[in-house]
C-alpha cells in the first residue's frame, strides 16, 4: 500500500520514479485529463469521425470558441480533453509538423508518422526538468494512403492505435458502450451513431445541438468537415439522444481550466 | 475532499499537477484576478462596449491613472482585471504583436488570431519553470471584418469568444445580470447601458462618472473612442447608476495590487 | 484567515501566488518600503515639490549623503522611500532611459512614458525567478510639455498618477493630511508648504533643516532645483515646521537599512 | 537495516547515493521494468528470438500499435518492458546510430557497439542532473559477422550480454524456466519454443496469438521479421500453449504506463 | 516579536525580503562586519586618516599580512573591517574601476564615483541570485579636487559619506567617542589623535604599534602613505595610547575569518 | 558521534561539508564500491598483474560481459569495482586520454600522468553542482618506460600508487592477505599466484574459471593480455584454488548495480 | 549559544551567513582541513623549509604518492593540509599561474602575487554558488628577489604570510611548539631541525623516514629540493626524532580522505 505522505513526496520535485516505479506527475496530468469533458473517435472503413462534449459554461460564451475539435491538416483532426491551453500547443505543434512534411516531401503526412512525432516531444516534457508534463490527451484521427486511422496520445508520451475510442470524464463507462457497439464494417454514419452515442452516454444530462462537436473525414476524398449545429441536431434527434430540456450548467469556477 | 496540508505542497515548486490534476499557481491567479475590480465586455451588432470600475483610492490620484481599460490597436481594446503590473506587460505584448501585423500585412490583425497569440504567450508561464503564472485576465474586444468580437483570456491561458462578459470582483452575480439583460439584436447605446448596469450590479457602492471607465469600438468606422467623464455621467445619469453620495473607499493597503 | 504556517510558505521561493491570489514577496517589498522614512511629492500649477525626510543617524554623517531627492534630467525629480541601494538601482535606470530618449528623439522624455519604463523594470523582478523584487517607492514628478505630472511606482511595478502624495513612514496618517490640505490651484510657494507640513506631520519629533530634503521644478522653465539648508530653514520658520529642540535619534543598526 | 523514512530522503533530489551506495532513482526506474509485461530474448546456433507479452487493454485497440518488439535496423531488434514512452527514445537513438554507422563505415553496426553505445546514453541520465532516468530495460538481439548476439541494458546504464533472458514482470520464474530449457546448440525453431514457453512461465492466462509479438534474425542472411498472427498461433498450437479462453484485462488505469 | 523558527526561513534560500521588509542575508553579512576588528576613518581639513586595529593571531604571524588597509589609488585609501576573502575582492574591483579611470579620462576617479561603482557591485549581489552578499563593509577615504572625502560601504550596498567613522567591532561605543572628540577645523596630526582614540575606544587591550594600521592621504599632495611601526609607535606613545603589556590573544580558530 | 538524523542533512543537495568536514556523497559512493567484488592488483618486477571476481549471476549470462577488466591501451590495463556504468565512463575517458597521447607525442602515455588525469576528472564531479560524485574505484596498472606501475583511484578524485592492493568487497581481509603475501622481488608467475590467492579470500565459495577474469602487462614487451577460461583454469589447478562445487548465486536484483 | 538545529539550516544549501554572520560551508571546509595530516612551514634567513607527515595506509602503498609537498615552480614549494583531490586542482592552478607568468613577464613569479591569485580563486567558490568550497589549506613558501617568503591559504580565501606555521592535525599543539622555538636568525639547517621537531609533536607515534616529506628552496640559488628517505633519515636521526618501533596504521576508511 501506498501511504498518502509518502506520495506527496514524489510530486514536489520534477518528475522522478517513486519506490514502485510510477511518474506521479504524469500521473496527476492523467487527472487533468479525467477532469476534462469527453472526446470520442471511430474509425469506419468510410472514414473516421470525431465527435466532443462541448457545452459552453453560459449562454452567452460561443459556442464556436469551445476548442475541442480541431483541424490539423486537411487529411487530419484531433479531438482533446484536459487542459486546454496545454491542448493549443500541442494542435500547433502539430500543424507545424504537418505543414513542414507538405512542403518538404510535397505529401500528406502519415498518421502515424504525425502521432509519433507528438508523443516524442511529449515524452520530453516527463523525463527533462524544468517544465510540467502536458495535461491533456489527443485522439488524432486522419486518412493515410486512402486508409482510416485513428491514434490516442496520453500524457506520458505513449501512442495507441484504436478502433474507437473515447478520452474525458467517464472513459471507463464510454469504452464499454463502444467495445459493446463496434463492429467491423462500420459505415461513416454509422460510426456517427456509435461517437453520438457514445457522447450520450459520458453526458448525463443529455445532448444538445450547440454542446455538440462532430467533425468527419472521408477516406474517399480526405478532407476535415466540421459539421454545423443543424446538421449535428439533424443527426441527434435521427438518432434519439436529442436532451428534452438540458439544464444549464451553473457551476463556474471549478471546473474552468480543463475541457 | 483536499485537506490546507496536502495542497500546501503542490504552491512551493514551479507550477506543477495536484494529485486530482489541478495546477494550483494558475488557480491562484485567478484568485489574483477575482481580487481585482470588475470589468465589463459587451458585444453588439454596431460595435463593442468595454467598461470598467476605476475608483481610485483617494481623491488625489489621477483617475486617469488607474489603468483598466487599454487601447490596442485603432480597431482593438483590452480591459483587465487583476494584477496591475502583469497586465500592462500583456497589454504591451498585445500592442506590439498588432503592429507587427500591420507592418507585415498591411492590415489591421484579426481579434481571434490576437487572442490565440496573447494566450500561448500566457500558457508558456503555467507550464516552462522560472517564472510564476500571469496574475491577471483580460477582455480583448475588436472589429474584424466588421464584425464585432468579444474574448477573453485566463491565468491559464484559454481564450473563449463570449457575446458578454464580466472578469474581476463579483463576476458569478454579474454573469447572471448580463445573461438576463442580454439579447440578441443589441444596438451600440443598448450595449452601453447593459454594460454600464452590470458594472452597477458589481459595485454595491453605486457608480460615479469618475470611477467608471467606458470604452467603445464601432463597426461602421472601428475607432476606439474611451469616453470622458461628462459623457459617461451623461449615461449613468440617463439611465439611472448614478451613486447619490458614494462614500470614500478609506482602506488602503491591503489592496493596492489588484485592480 | 491567513496562518502564519501557511504564509511562511509562499515566501522561502521566489515570488508566487498564494491561494488567496497574492504575492507576497511583493507584498514584504512594500514592508519594506513602510520602514522607510517618509517622501513628499506635490503637484501644484506653477510646478512640481518633492520633500523627504533625510535625518541622518549621527552628526559626523554628511547629510547630503542620505540620498532621498534624486535629479533625473533637467526636467525630472525622483524622490525615493525604502530599500537605499535598491532605490540608486532605479534611479541610474531612470537617468540612463532619460539619457537615451534625449539623445534618440533631441527632447525631454515624457514623465508618464519614464514611469511606464521604470515600472515593466520593477514588474520582470515580481514575475520571473532568480531575483527578488524591488524594496522601494519612488514618486517621480516632472514637467511634460510645460504640464506638473507627478507618478508613483510601488514594489509590484505599478504606476499611479497623483496630485499630491506620500510614501514611507506614516503614509495613511499623511494622505490624509494631504487630502485635507490640498485644493487644486496651488501656486508652487503653497505646494511647499503642503509637502513641508505633510512632512511634519510624518515626524513626531519635528523637523530640522538639515534632516529635510527639498526639491522643486517649475512648470515655466524645467529645472530641478535642489533647496539648500538656509532656505529650507526659511520655509520652516515661515511655516512654523521648525523643530524646537530636536533629540537625535540613538538607534543604529537595526533602522539602517531603509531610509 | 534501511527503513522507510531515511529511504525518502534520497528520492527526492536528482539521482544521488545513498548512505549504503545505492542510487534509488536507478532502483525505482528498475521497478519500473518490473511493472511492464515480460520480453524474451533467446539466442540460438541460427539465429535470435524475441518474443514478447503485447496483450492490449481493450479489443478496440490494434495490437500492431503495443509496441514491444522493434526493428533497429535490418540486423538488429530491440524488445523493450517498462515505460513505453522512454522505450520510443532509446529505439529511435539506436536506429539513428544504426544509421549513421551504416553511412559511415558501409556496414551494419555491431551488436555490443550499439548496446554500449546506447547504455553510455543510458549512464548519462544517472548521473548528470536536470533528468530522471530511463524507465526501461532492453533486449539487443542481431547478426554480428555471421553470429547471433543478445544483449540486455537496464536503467543503470550496464550492459550485458546473454544466451536467454527475460525482462520485465515475473523476470525470476522465467529465467529458471530458461536456464532449465536452454541447451548450447538450438536451431531456430526451438528457440522459438524456448520463447514462447518462457512466455506463457511469465503469463498466468495463457497467450492468445493477439497478445504476444515474435521476431526473428536468422544467422544466414540478416533480415529481422516481426512474425504475424496466423504464424504464432500456428506455433502456439504446435508447442501447445494456445489459451483456451482467456478473460480481457478490464483494469485500465493503473497499468497504462508500462507495458 | 520576530521568532527563531520563523526566522530560519528566510535565510536558507537566497537573499529574499522578510514579512517584515527586511533582507537577512544582508542583515546576517552586517553581523560579519560586527566580528571583525574595528577600523576607523576621519576626515580633517588636511587630509584623510585611516587607522585599523590589526593585531595578528601569533607572534610568527606576519603583521604585514593582516589587511586592513589597503591603497586602491594614490589618492584613495581603503580600510575594511569583516570577511577579509571578500574584501578583497572589492579593493580589486575598487583598483580596477580607479585605473580604468585614469585611464580613460586622464584623472584621478572622484572619491564619491568611485564609492557608488563599489556600492553598485555590491547591491547585485543582494538582488540576483546565485551569490551570497559581500561580508565587508569598507570606508573609503581620498582627496576630490584638494577636498578630503570619506565613504563608507555596507553589506547592503549603501553609500554614506562620513566626516568620521568606524566599522567593524564595538561601532556604537567608538562612535560615541568619535561624536564627542570631532570637531569642524581638525589638522592632519589632529584626525590621526583621534583615530588612534577611537582605536584604544575599540580595544580594551591596549594598543601595541604591531598591531595597528596608520594611512594618510593629505589635501595639498595627494600620496596614499601607510605609516610604519616606528611612526605608529612615536603616535602612540606621544598620545598615550601604548599598551603597558598586551597580552597575546590565544583563542585561535573561532575568530579566523572575519579580521 | 555523528547521528543518524543529523548525517541525512548533508546527501540531499550536492556534495557539501558537513560540519565535521567529511563529504557524505563522496564516502557514500565509497560504499557502492565497496558493494561490488573485488578486483585486485599486483606489481611484480616482470609486469603488472590484474584479477577480478567476475562471476555472473545466471549460467545464461555470458561471463564475457561481465566487465571487470579493461584495456586502456596496450601497456595500460584497469580493474575496476564498484558501479559498473560509471565504471564504464571513466574507462572510456582513459582510452581517450591515452589515445591523444599517442597521437601527439607519438608515445605511450604515462601511467602516473594518465592516473592524475583521471583523477581530476573524477573530483570535479566532487566539487562542482549538477552531479553526483563516480561511484567507481579503479586499479590502473601498465608499464612507463619498462617499469611496471600501479595506481588506484578512488570516489574522491585522490591517486595513490601501490605495490600490490585490492578494491571492491572485503577490502580489509585481502589486503592483510596480500601485506603478508608481497614480496619484493616478484616474478610475474608469484604475483598471479598472488592476486589469486588474494581474490579466493575475497570469495568465500571458491573460484571457478568462469568467474575470474585474469590479465598481464609484462614490462619486456608491453602488451595487454586478458588471459582465457583454460589457461585460468591451469593456474587456479596449479596454485590450489579451485572450487569444488561451487554453489550458484541466486540472489538476483539486490546486487545487479555493483560487480 | 548556537544549538544543533539551527546550525544544520545553513549547510544545506550553497555557503550563506548564518544568523551571527558565520559561513558556515567554510568552518567545515576547515574542519577537512583539521582532519588532515600536518604540515609544516619555517622561514629562515637562508631559504624556506617544507615538511610534511605523509604516513602510508599501507606498507604496500607508496610513499611518494602521498602527495603533500609539491613543486609548484622552481623557486616555489607547497605544502598542502586536507582533502587531497581538492589541493591537487590548487596546485596546478598554482602551477599554470607560475608557468604564465614566466612566460609573460620572463621570471619568477613573486610568491605574494601567486598566494593572492589562489586566495582570490578559492574565494569565489564561497561566495558565488554551484559548488562547495576548497577543503584544504596550502602552504606556499619561496624565495621572492632573494628573499625567503612563507604564506598560508584557508578555505575561505584568505592569505596570510608567516614566520613559521603548521597545517592539518594538532596545529594549536605545534604553534605553541613553533613559536617556542622559532629565531630571528635561523640557518636552513636549524629550520630543518625546527620543522621536523614541529612535525614530530603533531605525531605521537613519533617519525619514520618513509612517512616525511621534506622540502627546501635556498634563498642563494633558488631550487626546489625534495629531500630523499637517506637524507631524512640521516637528519631524524641527528636530530633525535627517529621513532623506535613504529606502530602501522591499520585504520583503513575512516581517514582515507583528508591526508
Amino acid at each position: 500500500m501506498q501511504g498518502q505522505a509518502q506520495q506527496q513526496a514524489y510530486d514536489r520535485g520534477i518528475t522522478i520514479f517513486s519506490p514502485d516505479g510510477r511518474l506521479y506527475q504524469v500521473e496527476y496530468a492523467r487527472e487533468a485529463v479525467k477532469r476534462g469533458t469527453a472526446s470520442i473517435g471511430v474509425r469506419t472503413d468510410e472514414g473516421v469521425v470525431l465527435a466532443a462534449d462541448k457545452r459552453s459554461r453560459s449562454p452567452l460564451m460561443e459556442p464556436a470558441s469551445v476548442e475541442k475539435l480541431h483541424k490539423a491538416d486537411d487529411h487530419v483532426g484531433i479531438a482533446s480533453a484536459g487542459h486546454v491551453a496545454d491542448a493549443r500547443q500541442l494542435i500547433d505543434f502539430a500543424r507545424r509538423q504537418a505543414q513542414v512534411n507538405r512542403l518538404r516531401y510535397g505529401e500528406p503526412m502519415g498518421i502515424e508518422t504525425l502521432t509519433k512525432t507528438i508523443t516524442d516531444h511529449i515524452q520530453q516534457y516527463t523525463q527533462v526538468g524544468g517544465a510540467r508534463p502536458f495535461g491533456v490527451a489527443l485522439i488524432i484521427g486522419g486518412i493515410e494512403n486512402g486508409r482510416p486511422r485513428l491514434f490516442e496520445t496520453d500524457p506520458s508520451g505513449t501512442p495507441y492505435e484504436w478502433k474507437a475510442l473515447s478520452i474525458g470524464a467517464n472513459r471507463t463507462d464510454v469504452r464499454d458502450y463502444l467495445e459493446e457497439g463496434y463492429e467491423d464494417e462500420l459505415g461513416l454514419e454509422d460510426g456517427i451513431e456509435l461517437a453520438l452515442g457514445a457522447l450520450a452516454e459520458a453526458n448525463e444530462e443529455g445532448l444538445e445541438p450547440e454542446g455538440v462537436g462532430l467533425a468527419t473525414i472521408e477516406a474517399e476524398e480526405p478532407q476535415y468537415v466540421d459539421h454545423g449545429v443543424e446538421r449535428i441536431e439533424g443527426y441527434l434527434s435521427e438518432f434519439g439522444y436529442l436532451a428534452e430540456d438540458a439544464e444549464e450548467s451553473e457551476d463556474d469556477d471549478g471546473s474552468e481550466e480543463a475541457e
